[in-house]
């Protein structure tokens, strides 16, 4: 954690926030920082700020100073065919300190069904292994996440809706090569959609559907990634590329 | 498994080969692959090629066909601290996917000491996480582990025995870029040294000595990532330059 996160219903109208746990003890045993020390402070989707903490009892007790704004959001979204639940929970906190503005986790011809039905898609623990993630990265932006279990209909109907983004890439090993220079020269404000496929990879029809609807196939070599590696090697191309 | 990896003496003189356990149920259950049929094989440290699967009975007998070569040994190595053992654990498939030449894996001021006392650092068990990550990416070259207790001896006295380094680099969140213009620069044979630290990063003294050996400081961007992440994005990033 290289900022404690709090979340807006935490923060009183003074600036004090009252905080124990999982961040109280990183604030004691990590940080070893005390009563009248300064720690780095964030709210979820708001300001980041220095907190002196003023009690260290049971809870810790801080007085919140914001005087950092809040990050633009990330220029990349990720379009993500749901893997294994155990797979998932562990990209939540590493996809979050990547940065990415939205998370779309889809269905595919080779993802079990039965993975949709895991806690690990709970809005609240997906929110705390995003939050976990923006602590690592000094972040407060938190990622926006919807689950779809269509992925024709996502792909046909829905994306425009998240869009524009100005380009549309689809990971798949082999010819592919990483397009730089085009990534490179997109407008500043332009977005960019990263769809990863499941374990066994995308079928033809999912390949070529998401052709029709302008994804370029990229690949980041010749070497064939887990679904994992390769979305944490692919993003960070990207956000290298997008700054 | 994209790459059924034999070791060497599994390897009768006749080019069979007999397998059961993980690989025989992969053949099995996830190429499913019967009696008669191709699958892709490989030796480690050696050739890939085609085997046929001669009987599926309680083992699996392989009659393979060596046909390609050994892939070049990867123009980048890793010199890592230590991280805990439960993420080094999960590291090593990833690195030998993503392909390194070399691993250092180093002790540092904020490693603890303990960490070096763990079955993940045995041969067999690394060799074991290696070997999955090679099949994953359909290589045969095996990463070489080397255990350095001592970080000043390592930098000062060992690391020009791995070499030569055409470049040296060391993770360090903040200020340093990315040297793409710099590493595509280098001759065609130059080899990398990436240096990644551990949880709590690099010392001010380790950095120096560091520095004063020819390691300069580079950065993913302005997020403070994960050890595990920040090797997985800069491999990445240093490979998709080197090619």
């Amino acid at each position: 954690m290289n900022l404690i996160l709090l979340e807006p219903d935490e923060i009183q109208a003074d600036g004090t926030a009252v905080i124990s746990g999982k961040r109280a003890r990183h604030v004691r045993e990590v940080l070893q920082a005390a009563e009248g020390e300064e720690i780095r402070v964030g709210v979820v989707n708001g300001s980041t700020g220095i907190a002196t903490i003023l009690e260290d009892a049971k809870q810790l007790r801080l007085q919140c100073n914001w005087s950092g704004g809040i990050s633009p959001v990330p220029r990349v979204d990720l379009l993500l065919a749901m893997p294994r639940p155990k797979v998932m929970n562990r990209l939540w906190p590493v996809l979050a300190s990547l940065g990415v503005g939205r998370i779309l986790v889809s269905n595919a011809w080779k993802t079990e069904r039965s993975y949709f039905d895991t806690h690990v898609l709970e809005p609240e623990h997906i929110r705390e292994g995003l939050v976990e993630g923006l602590q690592q990265a000094r972040d407060t932006r938190l990622p926006q996440v919807s689950l779809h279990k269509q992925f024709k209909k996502l792909v046909e109907d829905q994306l425009d809706g998240f869009g524009p983004y100005a380009a549309r890439l689809v990971a798949h090993p082999g010819d592919g090569v990483f397009p730089r220079e085009k990534l490179a020269a997109l407008p500043a404000a332009g977005r960019v959609l990263l769809a990863v496929g499941p374990e066994g990879g995308w079928t033809p029809y999912e390949l070529e559907l998401l052709g029709a609807h302008g994804f370029e196939a990229v690949s980041w070599g010749a070497r064939t990634l887990r679904t994992d590696t390769a979305c944490v090697v692919l993003l960070g191309l990207v956000q290298s590329v997008l700054g």
